[in-house]
């Protein structure tokens, strides 16, 4: 990256995708943060958001893809709901997230994949969504 | 998945692709590890390859971004290779793997992603790789 | 394992074990994740107690044993359950799996050592027991 | 050190230090963990705190820093709230603390210092600590 | 334990049990250990193998299969070689550790259960060992 | 911070305080990186110490405890070279390296502990520096 892509914007580039990934709840979580703490805040939305997610190379989806994986990897369930939402938000389906949990069931083991199942499945339900197949 | 996809051929079907993915070299550690334990190899193939990889939902290359995030966030720098070489030979190319460890600076923490970008920079170098660009 | 055994009613073989393990909450608890997603479900049965539990080479309690340091090792506090109550089914005594707590003291450290302890803790007081020696 | 110091008044002098810093509601949570099984609670007493955290070598402050990274590192939010308060009783400041969190952001990745962070800012709201700065 | 044992004797218990363990060798490695820093060698044997290994409750084969699926579930493979050499000294079989490789595929996912398997594979290459069987 | 401070200056104030603090061994490493991708190597100067290392809050000796703390905790044994050099140049002593490892057998457990441990004697040995003491 340039060294004004670097320092410039970084803030506010960031902040308008986390809004659009993550929609009024994640906002207002993020909020809470910085209600506390702004550096920390600051920090997740310029560190985050406007030097990584907004980089080019993969898209949204690859990227969320990749942080689904890595969150389930290290068993942060209670970091999934946040993504579930921005990952759903994006256009990936519900299908294609339970999938990555079948996924992990390989490479991360089958307790890890089945805590992250039971955190994607409360998700689908607070949004209204019933997966109909389940059987590829 | 029915019955049956879930019962037969699951060996001979995940043993096709294994190859395609991992080509002669992947192909000859397999033959290495039946030597010594069968079964061990039949459950990366079948279990891993015949049920999991072969499944419609998410492509080949979505589903070696998952491994690969799953890899560098649980810290198994020794089997990066593998699959950064799978990965390669199914199409992901050398820039879209890089972003993968650079998303994974945030979600995995530096030392993690530090580790696998040097794994991967060796691979590279061992099919003859350069890197032309790395400023996005 | 011959061809065969790989491929043919492993998830018959696998769910009669499974049955007998985990009792009638466990089979409950199988059946919320078989309505939400069948695979899910039958990946858990199939490769988890068809292919690898209902496996000679190690007695079901040995396997326990180390399903349980897995868990405890990992983090995985919230799939404890299922398995203290397994394990207590198939025949390990309460005193038996503090022990394994004890063991992993020293490999995983006191913080997952010590959110195990409370997990187990709280199950054998769900099943009445409780502890009589704890001074060995 | 000597074999004196290792065999002799561990479990005292770990006590002793142990009330220190954890205070009236630490002590209550170890006495219920005694009563379950007295070997656990002594292990803790004796080997965490008679054998380690009163060696020379480093201060109480600095192995509470080295013990917040690791809970944090490896995501035991669960332990964080005892060792919070043990910290600030020792005299750790709340920013010290949060600052913790902010280093382990690159090191152990947003997820586990996010909910480390969300977890201490609990503990602060029932100490009735408010952050004024967060800004530095 | 009483507050006898958990004082006196420590030492000399878990050395005298440690050597029984790890043979000539493993004791080579701890002396090196203490030439280096005396108290780091002293917490492993005192700690590790006089507050611990000795207890009873399990018998040492089990506590051996609990140590094994807490290394391979972490990922430490650089700590195998010992406990490998370790297991096999006190009467568990190639074939048995092996099936916890494999019963840890399920735990603790592939990567980590195959690497482990190669640590085991090259330790029983160094004791003369071939696995004659390993279809179950 | 303010959005000043976010956004300028942060590579120059970061390789400024990454060349103090690693010395030229570690500058060379980073050159490295840099000609492979020099995104990466700005990443690791602009977000790890230019932003977080030169914050105020907590000094860099405490830093690189929490630093240390989190990579022996992860079994980043591979990242602990550069950083052992970076605590001794800072002012941390050998003893008090060794101290953060001994503090961590309890958090994080003997075998991470013990691979830490090896990994920082080769390091001493390799600036010369014999430990005289390791009895506290």
């Amino acid at each position: 990256m340039t060294q004004n892509r670097l320092n410039q914007n970084r803030y506010e580039r960031g902040l308008k995708l986390f809004q659009n990934m993550v929609g009024p709840q994640g906002t207002a979580a993020l909020e809470e943060v910085r209600q506390c703490y702004p550096d920390m805040a600051e920090f997740i939305v310029a560190n985050g958001f406007g030097d990584i997610y907004s980089r080019p190379g993969l898209d949204l989806k690859q990227r969320e893809l990749i942080t689904l994986s890595s969150l389930i990897t290290q068993g942060a369930a209670e970091q999934l709901p946040m993504h579930v939402n921005a990952a759903l938000n994006i256009g990936l389906t519900p299908e294609e997230l339970i999938e990555v949990v079948i996924q992990c069931t390989a490479y991360a083991g089958f307790p890890k994949a089945l805590s992250a199942f039971n955190v994607m499945i409360g998700e689908f339900r607070n949004r209204g969504i019933e997966l109909t197949a389940g059987r590829v």
